[in-house]
């Protein structure tokens, strides 16, 4: 079962947008067994897409194209794929309908013939509902090779994926079982941990593969296999886990399956019915949109005070001016003040405070770029430790955001 | 001038991490005149990798790589290589010099073989320095097509290609200018634009390529061009806009060279010395976020009250639980009293305020799901609108952020 992603659209070529939606397909079909061996951008241009249609034909059971379905000129995926399956378009009567529908309901100018155009599909197509866009999926198959085709508005393919796509895939497809377990790690880097391991490495049966995934201060280690019993499967890859732990038990700070470390910390306040609140300096509310990403967030995570500014961290937190100018704003005693105070103000158990100098020039403090203060405020007691995460501000803004990430972790661990 | 970019390693193809050096990359070549017309991802498979590289080799000039250069067994770019040019392993003095340094002066653990054969390079291959890492970046050439190989990791892969392989590019290839203006438009559906300008847009001359780029609320009318006279081909693409103003000006806030909006933003902010700040409900901190991506950004964002739960409203920023009981949470009252008071607590000049519910199920109020009200104070005013963005998580809380910024740009502009 080999698939390819391919994503259509000159905004990918130039770089002004990222393409998101490739992860999200991997990540869907990797799940119901279905791996994605190639995944190819190309421009809106009639030849490019052709070629790379056919060139995906040679090598994959199932091709999944985003992209090139809207209503204006530059989009011309259908009639690439009409020439690609020597098709016509014929109008669909229920796209039509939900198109119309879609106007009625939540948009204020009237509908026009363009709009009306997107219930026209190839003649051989089956037709996927979009619940959420005027596009509608595509469902076309030529000799052995399915072709999906799919809008690349995120939230529209997404939706696609889930009610239209993957259950035709499970339905049609005998497929085998995919698995991946991700063993966090953090403090340690990836060659050190590699030498810790290499003999557990070396006997690892060759369908079990490893991969190493350094981000930022942490390192994932992902055992991947694949197979007909999944039960066997995840013993296997658990008793290698297991193992592992023996050698490097120390720096494991969980396994992940399909969570982040974010939405396990927010797991473990849930069930402990405790809450988090944050006041962040330099990390300017990247921990409070971190958290507040989940539905469900608001059960555990209380707010957040971003005191960029010194003066806001004396007339908002209400840390003492006194205070910084006896320690400076980037120091221990600053940041455990921030973390009890936003931890009072939110009334929340847990606290996380940063302030720190992300660079690229010096700011309200002395600190050096790059150095950073992090605390944590638990139920009983607040600590900080400083770091120097060198002199890029994305690193080192990274760098902490992980940092604190792991700290707030494993305090709540440690309080169970 | 044809460019592909090949991006290595399986925890794309799994869906594990998004892709994003692509983006930049592609971004960056453009800026000097060198098109992508491709962009492939691919496992850390042997053949796959060197089927992908002919391949490349055939359509383009520059082929961009990136991944696979860690110093662990799953990483085998460099092999690949070697093979590819029929090459062989050399030890540089230069690069072992560099490594060794970086973990004196950044890394506990001790410098191990495994680190050390990171200084091994292609003996064909011309280094580049990576300023921020272990592994160099390498410049290879097979007939008319040169091989640019750089580690995945992204801080490390932008200086490598600030410091090293735009210079060269530069230097060492003829190019065309490209130029793009991105015409930024609210309020509008992109077929009803595109119905608008139907004219315009059959009249534009063939060298100058329309794109519509929609999102969230949102539209981006795009307008490139290629050729040899920078100056007239400003003119040009000026001219075009000039008359796109004199038909939809009424849509169009702003022209995008190379700043998205929150900087625009901050550059006017900065000019007029003014301040901003933010009251978050649903949003959750991601305005605040946004604008403390960029350096520099303290000098006119002074910070955001995260109130994701009510209390934090009446605790933290001061709205009268009265206020709440009367109107509701997400009301026009509670969000203008949230951006009034947030402005008092961080004295800033302007502030934007948000609350509603993004779903998927109502929260501490009655309000519908995807309903939101934002609010702008202003230096002399604060006002609100109420907004329904539908029923998913992720549109509502992109739409609002985008709805805030074409808010607040809009007040910043007229109180010119």
């Amino acid at each position: 079962m080999n698939a390819e992603i391919i994503t259509i659209g000159d905004e990918i070529l130039i770089g002004q947008i990222v393409d998101t939606n490739s992860a999200y397909i991997a990540k869907e079909l990797n799940k119901i067994g279905v791996s994605v061996h190639q995944i190819t951008s190309v421009e809106d241009e009639w030849n490019h897409i052709l070629t790379t249609l056919s060139e995906a034909q040679k090598r994959a059971d199932i091709v999944i194209i985003t992209g090139g379905l809207g209503p204006t000129k530059d989009d011309i995926t259908k009639k690439c794929l009409c020439e690609f399956f020597n098709d016509t378009l014929v109008k669909d009567e229920v796209v039509l309908a939900h198109v119309e529908e879609l106007f009625k309901k939540y948009i204020d100018t009237p509908i026009s013939d363009l709009n009306r155009m997107q219930a026209l599909v190839p003649s051989k197509a089956e037709v996927l509902k979009n619940s959420f866009g005027t596009a509608p999926g595509m469902w076309l198959k030529k000799d052995d090779t399915v072709f999906i085709s799919m809008p690349g508005v995120p939230y529209e393919m997404k939706a696609l994926m889930q009610d239209e796509v993957i259950p035709r895939i499970r339905q049609r497809f005998k497929r085998p079982f995919i698995l991946h377990k991700t063993v966090l790690t953090f403090g340690m880097g990836e060659s050190a941990i590699a030498e810790k391991i290499e003999s557990w490495e070396e006997a690892l049966p060759a369908h079990i593969r490893l991969a190493y995934l350094p981000n930022l201060g942490k390192v994932r280690l992902r055992l991947s296999t694949k197979g007909s019993d999944p039960e066997k499967m995840e013993q296997e890859v658990d008793d290698q886990i297991t193992s592992l732990c023996q050698i490097i038990g120390d720096i494991i700070k969980g396994v992940e399956e399909e969570d982040p470390i974010e939405v396990q910390i927010g797991n473990l306040l849930k069930e402990k019915n405790a809450s988090l609140a944050t006041a962040e300096s330099f990390t300017g509310g990247r921990l409070a949109s971190i958290f507040t990403k989940y539905a469900g967030s608001s059960s555990f995570f209380k707010g957040s005070v971003v005191a960029y500014a010194t003066e806001a961290k004396v007339n908002i937190l209400g840390v003492s001016q006194d205070l910084i100018d006896k320690n400076s704003v980037v120091s221990n005693e600053v940041a455990c003040e921030m973390a009890r105070k936003v931890k009072a103000l939110y009334q929340t158990d847990y606290a996380i405070a940063t302030t720190g100098n992300a660079g690229p020039s010096k700011g309200d403090s002395d600190a050096d770029v790059g150095t950073v203060v992090l605390a944590i405020a638990t139920p009983d007691d607040v600590f900080a430790r400083e770091f120097n995460f060198g002199n890029h501000r994305d690193k080192v803004v990274g760098k902490a955001v992980n940092k604190c990430m792991e700290l707030v972790l494993d305090e709540i661990y440690s309080h169970k």
